[in-house]
């Protein structure tokens, strides 16, 4: 197995500048020998815009809409081809928000609007389980009558066959090194293993167990 | 044009009852004749559970969540039959969030998370518009980095041949008769036009216009 990801919960940390809370993990994830990184602008509507920024900053990291993201790796057919590539050569995979939505099973546990209709929820299946980044606690004090983010997972894992969810507050990232999984970045995870009562993880922690096909 | 909705953002609202907000409405919207009311509990997982709920405290709205609610109606082979006993038959239609959202041109505003694949986004289609249930208003002071309410809805208007969206804030409902649709409730409603500025509608706005299929 010789998987190597980084999967990013979000681009952005709020009161830091774009990557900033990554910007050393990146760094030591893909070390001095990478001299290209394939940047898939699918997220976002006008991609040539989108991939100017990304060169201009290295913002090499997916975000935007999971939907349409994925979408369009369905309609450009490469989503078996990046998992043999990742999976099979090596090729070390980074992904932000969507991207990280998009390297898991499924993206059935995305918080983005399904603006449009991919022909399957499964999506690269790097790793075994799903992932919700941008976790969001319950806020006690909201007047908003919307499911709280804990709720919703739950919901989903109502049905039948649902992986487990690491739900990756922003500021957290998880990198996995073949059958190896570490929880980086400055916040906690929070787990949901479909009946079971959540796990909270801090950062450092070894998650290597999520990356068994048995959760 | 025999149709006759009662969409609502959402079943309960801060600080009051759940239905509390929209009582009146209700009464006045099936009348005194209506004996019977059908209550479609595909949205949650536990439908009796939620069916008694509903039965207990006239909870006839149809939220949760608008996948699982899609997918079984379509499963349950009754889209096109409650489009026809609805549009033809007058039979009235009253629906709550995930309930509003499956009552328009496709679910591709929902807030909920994609937890289950529907065979399609398409909806029953007794509106020729799509709605955003428990519309939120940007929060200047947030710290988290995840796209705004505003935002998504850009991203679904980015994409060709996207219908006009409602947003219906918490505490709003729309009323349509025939060709005629009203704004109810207690808080305003925002309108998004695909390349058009936004615009706000106070409740009591007559917004028969949409009804129109040039929008």
């Amino acid at each position: 197995m010789k998987r190597r990801l980084l999967l990013v919960s979000n681009s952005t940390l709020h009161g830091s500048g774009y990557l900033d809370h990554c910007q050393q993990n990146i760094s030591s994830f893909f070390g001095k020998d990478v001299k290209k990184v394939l940047f898939v602008p699918y997220a976002l509507h006008d991609r040539d815009a989108y991939t100017k920024t990304a060169r201009d900053k290295f913002k090499s990291l997916g975000g935007g809409n999971t939907f349409r993201l994925l979408k369009s790796l369905y309609d450009n057919k490469v989503v078996t081809e990046i998992r043999r590539r990742v999976m099979e050569d090596g090729v070390p995979y980074m992904g932000s928000s969507a991207g990280t939505n998009v390297a898991t099973v499924s993206i059935n546990t995305t918080n983005d609007m399904p603006i449009v209709y991919p022909p399957s929820f499964s999506a690269i299946g790097l790793v075994p389980f799903n992932i919700n980044p941008h976790f969001l606690d319950t806020d006690p004090n909201s007047r908003h009558m919307g499911e709280t983010r804990e709720q919703r997972i739950t919901q989903y894992h109502e049905e039948s066959d649902t992986p487990s969810v690491l739900g990756l507050r922003e500021g957290s990232m998880l990198l996995v090194e073949g059958n190896k999984a570490t929880l980086l970045g400055t916040t906690k995870a929070r787990l949901f293993i479909r009946g079971k009562p959540t796990v909270e993880y801090e950062p450092g922690s070894d998650l290597s167990f999520l990356l068994t096909d048995t959760n």
